[in-house]
């Protein structure tokens, strides 16, 4: 018989998963992680791995080309990623027709963090990693950053560490999901988020750390400590709380993940009114070469590619040296935004029950037309000079909302890997009577349970949603001192 | 308070749902739908609606041209859809890389099924419709059929009847969800599948007719009824037997559906092995102009577009005229697959409950890599003389499972507005001891009810998978006489 295979991964899903998440949420400290431990090991590893990274033409980038036919750049071995063209057709309402570079990237990666127990509480092996895009160089991210290209060997580097506890089948899948990534720079790109348990012993490398997911969150309070990557997969972890937890507007927002926290809509309306969304918007994607979208509007020469009036963002080269030690030194190219980006969520109670405000977001990259994204998502100096009729939806509510209104407000970085510097501001605010409770047209509240829901399926939320809500789980899990 | 927009549409996923559209199934016939109508007025609505449909050139289609700098066909509007070219790459295993024309069509249409309680049974509003690629011409379809240019007017044509009801939001919203369709011969195509509930008057037009659910599925024990969108609305309607239904081999289906019918694996394994699949295969897709495809395998002449070994399939055009009456014609391209198709189910009891055993398949359109699909899809002509191991895996023993374990065999076309007589041979059959356990690489055994679970969710389920299923269900329903 095959209960062989039944056994194997019994766990995903499961309600006592998501009852030991919680718990590894609310503690603050263990004997494997006690509290004093982290800044220490942390500083540590930032002054161990410290890498020069200097920006450089994109024309001298060492392994990458520009395509003659093409004017694509890509890397020599025709792996990695490509930089290539993207002309983006959608309904009116907008702009109806744009292009634009976009970051061709077809494989999926996996994104996983390994989880072990101790002292009866699960703990995350987080690891301190620097990509060369970080604001910090260092951040924390999951145990195992892996595309293809790492496990297939292309880029002839060293195996990437631990990935056998999430290739090899014989541990506890907690959480497996692919999830899409910046779909306004990256063309349908997606990564498998995994949280892996063994029971094994497991030996502890130098640059990584065992956490428990309360200390995990608690470092959403500082700017720039957990990589985006690292966010997404804790994104996806299940939370179900079945009483409010913390105080005030916290303990509203923990309710709001509880089985007893009644939401406005069904599920299925939920799913059935994005589905419509999805249906009514039209998103046409035409991969073409990037000379093509060279002209007016963007060019490119020996040092980037950007846009003559400066705006959205330029891809960029640098190159990547360790400064202290032997290490590999490598260089690549980089989208860096233009400005600093917001993401915010507006929170409103309906009978008590915290609800946040999404939005139904067309992005050029797109894999399914449009995905949940959080209330406001933009890059506000783009519209400094928009009148009202055209500046997003709540951005300037969030804007000038009151302190006291304002609950998270922290800057957390994007992908380092591919991003040179893409910082968010990253906000939780109450709304107040005048948020409407009526949501306008491509607007809708949900309860973070449902939120949560949506995750073990590909392609609801965005990556800046899931990035929010860890941010907004980080209000209620206990202090990390 | 925004309560009103909670009760708009109460009735996506809701338990009582799910049973209504069980009486639905097992109601044979009521006044509104006697089971002496449909023979009459299907064979009066197949005279009435006589079509004539001749090949002719592509080069000659009206309002159709090859575009000068691609060579893509395309449609004069730049709308409806494009044959273009693909070139695809994947892991090693069987082909690394491949091209091929595709047919490219990036807007989502709608599939909607009208339903309507009389004497507290839901009707579903069948259309009799006319397309020019079905084997019958004239086949059993959802109450719409709408491309987004459909309702845009591109067409210039009539609007779509009883339209209205899918796009108002005044009805209640049963069943709504994206589902993908051939992934060998589209590019990331869905559509909407709705079923939507109205309690006011509806005016019945002569090509339209109210069945039970029942009737429905008794119809898939005829060749070529119930087209590939009926079909494909109906695998997303819930049905969740208490008890079992029927008999023998029927009764362990139907139990199969039940939430008392405990799988060999949960629900979150069910979809971390499809995630497992997605991330460690290979799908890189490239759209390039169909005369990149044309050469050593794919030719184009004034006639059609086909392969030198006249394998897999071809492109051919049409022309279509109304014979009895004053009715619109017009000229398409379609494409035409060179042998028939098989699609097949392998059913095994495990603890006396029925599990099918589907696999993971990557197609050259799939939007997200892989999704499930029955135990065997293929055309089997083209394995004639392949050696045994490049055989598809139960290929041989479907096609010579003796009659007493073979419980559905009937020939199904897809769908007859884009494809000429793509006709597959539905199968379900019970497994014998030669059929192991343990199911193989890329195969996974699950309930009906895992599959009906992730409906809600896109682009789990392929769309010959979904066929299948109705076909399995039409074994239990009660039968039509």
């Amino acid at each position: 018989m095959v209960t062989a295979a039944r056994d194997r991964t019994p766990a995903v899903g499961d309600s006592a998963t998501a009852g030991r998440f919680l718990r590894s949420a609310r503690t603050p400290a263990t004997p494997t992680a006690p509290a004093s431990r982290f800044d220490q090991w942390y500083d540590n590893r930032r002054r161990e791995n410290a890498f020069e990274v200097r920006r450089m033409p994109l024309a001298a980038l060492s392994g990458w080309h520009f395509d003659d036919a093409t004017g694509d750049l890509r890397h020599d071995s025709g792996r990695f990623f490509t930089i290539g063209g993207l002309r983006v057709r959608t309904d009116p309402g907008w702009r109806s027709q744009w292009q634009q570079p976009i970051i061709e990237q077809p494989e999926i990666g996996t994104l996983g963090i390994l989880a072990k127990e101790f002292d009866g509480v699960l703990h995350l092996l987080m690891q301190a990693k620097m990509e060369p895009g970080n604001p910090t160089t260092v951040q924390l991210s999951p145990t195992v950053q892996a595309t293809r290209s790492n496990y297939t060997g292309v880029h002839r580097g060293a195996p990437t560490k631990y990935l056998e506890y999430f290739v090899s089948g014989r541990h506890r899948v907690l959480v497996d999901s692919l999830q899409s990534e910046q779909g306004s720079w990256f063309l349908h790109k997606r990564n498998r988020n995994m949280v892996v348990e063994t029971t094994e012993d497991v030996t502890v490398d130098d640059d990584f750390c065992w956490l428990t997911l309360g200390q995990v969150l608690a470092l959403l309070r500082r700017e720039n400590v957990l990589n985006m990557d690292a966010r997404t997969v804790v994104a996806c972890i299940p939370l179900t709380p079945q009483e409010p937890l913390g105080q005030g507007f916290a303990a509203a927002l923990s309710h709001s993940l509880s089985p007893r926290a009644t939401p406005l809509h069904s599920g299925g309306h939920v799913l059935s009114w994005l589905t419509g969304i999805r249906s009514r918007r039209e998103l046409a994607q035409q991969r073409v070469p990037l000379n093509a979208v060279l002209g007016d509007e963007w060019f490119r020469d020996d040092e980037r590619i950007a846009r003559h009036d400066g705006r959205f963002f330029s891809v960029i080269g640098v190159d990547v040296r360790a400064s202290n030690r032997e290490v590999r030194s490598w260089q690549q190219p980089l989208l860096a935004p233009a400005r600093p980006g917001l993401a915010g969520l507006i929170v409103k109670r309906f009978h008590g029950v915290a609800h946040v405000l999404v939005q139904a977001r067309l992005e050029a990259g797109s894999a399914i037309v449009a995905e949940l994204g959080p209330t406001v998502q933009c890059q506000p100096d783009n519209y400094r000079d928009a009148p009202p009729a055209s500046r997003p939806a709540f951005l300037d509510w969030l804007l000038t909302v009151p302190p006291e209104r304002l609950h998270y407000d922290v800057l957390q970085s994007e992908e380092g890997g591919r991003f040179h510097h893409a910082v968010n501001r990253y906000l939780v605010a109450e709304a107040d009577d005048t948020v409407p409770d009526e949501a306008p047209d491509g607007y809708l509240w949900v309860t973070l349970r449902q939120l949560t829901a949506l995750m073990p399926h590909s392609h609801h939320l965005n990556v800046e949603l899931r990035s929010a809500l860890v941010c907004a789980h980080s209000m209620w899990c206990e202090e990390y001192r």
